[in-house]
């Protein structure tokens, strides 16, 4: 081929900085989830645990989801047949929509094939709709928000991860030009939450849009499942909320709710959603049927962040380095590009447990990591054998421990309410 | 809301415009396929007939490909759980690309949640990889790959729509340089072919990498379904084909394929692909079903061409401006937007026919159509109604009848091969 030696240049550069990725074969079973198939290269295949998956309730083995799923395949078919002008717009999608304006109490949803795709659509659409419009994005904004802020043809400033005072200083500056800010209620590496309600303070003081992406929320926070910004009382104060279909609800795809005016707008402008073909109806109803059932659904919740709370003070019990956030996600540090690629695969091999590394870009140099996702079906043996698997490589390969801090020690009241006994880790 | 005028001036503008879409709300069944529900505003429900499908075969309520998604949904779950690197290399992703890059004669395939996906991250990641790349697009590219062209840091030059001797002027002018030509081998809004074998000629000529948009070709020609390049010979002349499970394959996703070297470079470095939910392990399963299928089943292709052989003529012998093209897309040129949408408007609301109006920006000002694509599944019943509506619409509206090119008359030999007896069209 042509230019072969470019693109093994590029494959190479990537192996000589250890960050060329391998793909893990696996096959999910809707009996056995957390645990999973791994199909080695030789064909052989063994059970794994995985800890690492954005089905962070297990909504996609759920049998609602499932069940609708197979229903709608069963009765309209496997695909939407074209785009939402070509025949696309389906009774699944439509219902789809209806749910999550309610969810979010929005006038209008509009979903897109990821929401990979809402971001790039929505963001680019909506800054170029305003004149002289300024993006103020956030430093730790997801790639598909980063792309959807280049995309358009608007001036953006970034400013300092959750900083705002950096934000209401950009703001400031700004004057009275219209500004969009853009920013994740919880941003899936570190785990962190956003002020939301301080940003949305700050928008409205400076007269500012809102732009929030609660993909890592959705599902899993709030009364209702809504996020961050319901569970914070803000959901009205934000103008357009971004989610996903692909994490806590189980399915795939991803969608923007707001005012009408602007849901319309970005449906009659955004390529990336006019020339799409739509979801297929049954992923519009397996999304649909996970939407619905978790905004009943609180004890999920109480579950899913039981579980957190348990693996975290029983991976800083095992002295290992968690990153403390308030969230579902469990950072364990490594801080070493090799180091964590070499832990990954130990837990793999070794104590057959998956967790990918999370080296750059996904995070900075020296900041590598391992991100541990305890789901509602991770139970107390499960997380034993974590701590103890991690515990183990940790020692095999010289990673450094730390005490475990004390704001992670289990409190009273959240022990009323732990689904999981004490954990006894055999490794201690 | 803040800025609320600014969106809705971009609205109004739509709607002064006569391009302001609104979609009509469809619920398919399997069982009645091309026959579909449309849900009116008023709640009522009515069956219309589709004939603007990109379901092209009907594959996505074909039986098989129906069972492979509710089988896997039921055992595997709804949805992959994360992207491909967070457990979402599926058993059922791995066979569907190996799938697809036996199909098209490749070392490796490689799938995106969508079509518009694919063209976006592959163009642009291969622009980029290449140093100095300048890329040459057909003036008719889709959205997606001009999205893609743009997204790249490289320059660009766009050649006149199927015009050889331009490209091949470009070609020289850019000189030793890498360069990559971008075109499609199948144009969806005007149906026309391009002529795959020459540009492959020149590209060979002039040292370019070629890249070709196969989504409106694969399943439908080719003794395997690989698209025009198998039909034509010079599959492995084409160094990335692009394609998608969302149209001849009845699912969703789309998908390159090329040396092994290539698609893992896009792997590596596309982050519209690493930062996405893989797609779900149901839809990858159905999409293999239809691949396979296809690829034993030129009874279909057959079928779908009779289909389509039998409708242009019927049109035409009706008076009606088809576009001749040598494909599979029947254009019928209305040439104004408004009565455009009213055609639209009248076919779906006195004769229960669902055709969606092209207009601009799909197309030029002034060449707005409808574009009908038949199925095997479109009966003689179905043509002939077609034609009889179509025809009254026009004298209705009084858009400008044409009398039947010549070309366009069934000749003896594809009469042999006929599934359908000679229309009679009741309105002549």
């Amino acid at each position: 081929m042509l230019y072969q030696r470019y693109f093994e240049a590029a494959v190479s550069r990537l192996k000589d900085e250890r960050r060329y990725r391998v793909f893990v074969h696996l096959e999910r079973d809707v009996e056995s989830f957390p645990l999973a198939r791994w199909h080695r290269d030789d064909g052989s295949v063994q059970d794994v645990t995985v800890w690492c998956s954005n089905d962070y309730l297990g909504m996609g083995q759920h049998p609602e989801a499932i069940s609708a799923m197979v229903e709608t395949a069963s009765r309209v078919g496997a695909g939407a047949g074209g785009t939402r002008n070509i025949s696309g717009t389906s009774h699944a999608i439509v219902e789809l929509e209806r749910e999550l304006a309610d969810l979010h109490g929005k006038e209008a949803a509009l979903v897109f094939t990821s929401g990979w795709i809402s971001n790039l659509a929505a963001i680019s659409t909506i800054a170029d709709l305003l004149p002289n419009c300024l993006i103020l994005s956030d430093a730790s904004n997801h790639n598909s928000m980063i792309e959807g802020v280049k995309r358009s043809r608007a001036e953006r400033k970034v400013f300092r991860h959750n900083d705002l005072a950096h934000l209401e200083e950009l703001l400031i500056e700004a004057g009275d030009r219209p500004k969009l800010i853009v920013f994740e209620s919880l941003y899936s590496m570190n785990g962190k939450i956003a002020p939301v309600k301080e940003i949305a303070d700050l928008a409205e003081r400076y007269g500012a849009m809102t732009y929030v992406d609660e993909v890592h929320a959705v599902g899993m926070y709030g009364p209702r499942g809504a996020g961050i910004c319901e569970r914070d009382g803000v959901m009205d104060r934000i103008d357009v909320i971004e989610g996903t279909l692909a994490k806590g609800f189980g399915a795939t795809g991803g969608y923007v709710a707001g005012d009408a005016l602007v849901i319309d707008a970005i449906r009659s402008y955004a390529g990336a959603f006019i020339f799409s073909t739509a979801l297929p109806p049954p992923v519009a109803a397996a999304a649909c049927a996970s939407v619905r059932l978790l905004k009943r659904r609180s004890d999920l919740r109480a579950a899913h962040q039981r579980a957190t709370h348990i693996t975290k003070h029983a991976l800083a019990a095992g002295g290992l380095p968690v990153l403390e956030n308030g969230s579902h996600i469990v950072p364990v540090m490594v801080r070493d590009a090799e180091l964590c690629k070499a832990a990954s695969d130990l837990l793999l091999t070794r104590h057959h447990i998956y967790i990918q590394p999370i080296n750059y870009p996904s995070v900075a140099k020296g900041s590598e990591r391992l991100r541990v996702t305890p789901t509602p079906r991770h139970t107390q043996e499960h997380i034993a054998h974590l701590v103890e698997a991690m515990v183990g490589v940790w020692h095999t390969l010289g990673i450094p421990f730390v005490e475990p801090p004390s704001h992670l020690h289990v409190d009273e009241k959240s022990k009323e309410h732990c689904a999981y006994p004490e954990i006894k880790l055999a490794a201690q």
